[in-house]
C-alpha cells in the first residue's frame, strides 16, 4: 500500500476476526517499528508481544481506555527507557506510529491505546513486570478488522499558518 | 512508495538541493499531517510552515540542533496544545512522522528538530509568535536530498519480549 494512502485511510478499528496474526506479518510490523527514528538513534524502547490471550485479558481489565484488547488476537506494548533519551516519549510515538501504519498497510486493524501518564499505566507495567524506571508508553491491539470505520479531521485551512503562528496567508 | 518500504528507506537528511519544494508536494505532506490519529481525535496541533528564509534563518540561529535549517528551502514548525489532548506530545509525534514519512514517499528529505523541552523551544516560540500556552514539539527541515545517509538499528531479538518484560522467547 502506497505510504500516503495508509497515512489517510487508517482508521482505529477496535473490533477483530478471531483468527490470529500470522508470524510474519507480526515480524513485518515489528520492523516497522524498530527502523523508527528516534533522538540521537537512541531507540529507547522495547516492545512486548503479547501473545498470551490470558496476559490480554488481564492488561484489558485494568485498562481505562482499551477494554476491547481483551478480544483482540494480538497485543504490542510499547516501553521506553526516559533516561536513555532526549525526547523518549516522542521516540515511542513514532515507533507505535510505525506499526500502525505497517499494519494497516498488511490488512490488519489496530487501535493505539495512549498509556503514558494514564491511570492504567502502573498496573499494567505490574502485570507485565516493566521495572520501575521504565514507562509504558503505549498499548496496540491487532487483528484482522471485523469492522470499518470512518473519521474527520479539521480543513488544512483551519490548522496551517505561514511564517507565524495565526498568519494564514 | 510502499508504506514498508518509506518506513524502513527513511533516513535523516540535513543536505538539500537548493531548489524549493513545489507548493503541490507541501500540501501532500500537510495532509499526512493532519490525518494523524490523536487521543480522542483532539487534533491538538497546528502546522507553521516556515517559507520565508530570514524566518527559517533567524530559527536556525536559536536552535541548538538544526542549524542546517537554515540552508533548507523549507521548514515545518509543529505546535501543540497541551490543554486541547490527554496525550498531546504523542500526538504531535504522530503528525510530525506522518509528515517525514510522506516527504520521503515524494522524494524529499527532512529532519526532525526535537524541539518540546529543548534549551530553544521558547526562542523559537518567541521567534513564530506562539502563544505562552502552546508548546513547540518540533521542527521539520525539508527540501529534495543532496546527500544520501545510511543507519543502523538494533536487532529485534534483542529489543522485542513475549508476553513479559525481559522474556524473550
Amino acid at each position: 500500500m502506497d505510504v500516503l494512502e495508509a497515512i489517510k485511510t487508517r482508521r482505529s478499528i477496535r473490533k477483530y476476526e478471531k483468527r490470529p496474526v500470522p508470524e510474519e506479518l507480526l515480524e513485518k510490523i515489528l520492523e516497522a517499528g524498530r527502523w523508527a527514528p528516534s533522538a540521537n538513534n537512541s531507540q529507547p524502547w522495547n516492545f512486548i508481544v503479547l501473545k498470551d490471550e490470558g496476559t490480554r485479558k488481564e492488561v484489558a481489565r485494568v485498562a481505562t481506555y482499551g477494554k476491547f484488547l481483551a478480544e483482540a488476537p494480538l497485543g504490542i506494548a510499547v516501553v521506553i527507557d526516559p533516561q536513555a533519551s532526549t525526547h523518549p516519549v516522542e521516540d515511542g510515538a513514532i515507533a507505535t506510529q510505525n506499526m500502525l501504519l505497517a499494519a494497516h498497510g498488511l490488512g490488519l486493524g489496530t487501535c493505539w491505546i495512549g498509556s503514558y501518564g494514564s491511570v492504567h499505566e502502573e498496573k499494567v507495567k505490574k502485570i507485565l513486570g516493566i521495572p520501575e524506571n521504565r514507562r509504558l508508553l503505549s498499548l496496540i491491539s491487532v487483528g484482522f478488522p471485523a469492522e470499518s470505520r470512518k473519521s474527520t479531521r479539521e480543513e488544512l485551512r483551519e490548522i496551517v499558518f505561514i511564517d507565524r503562528y495565526g498568519k494564514v496567508t
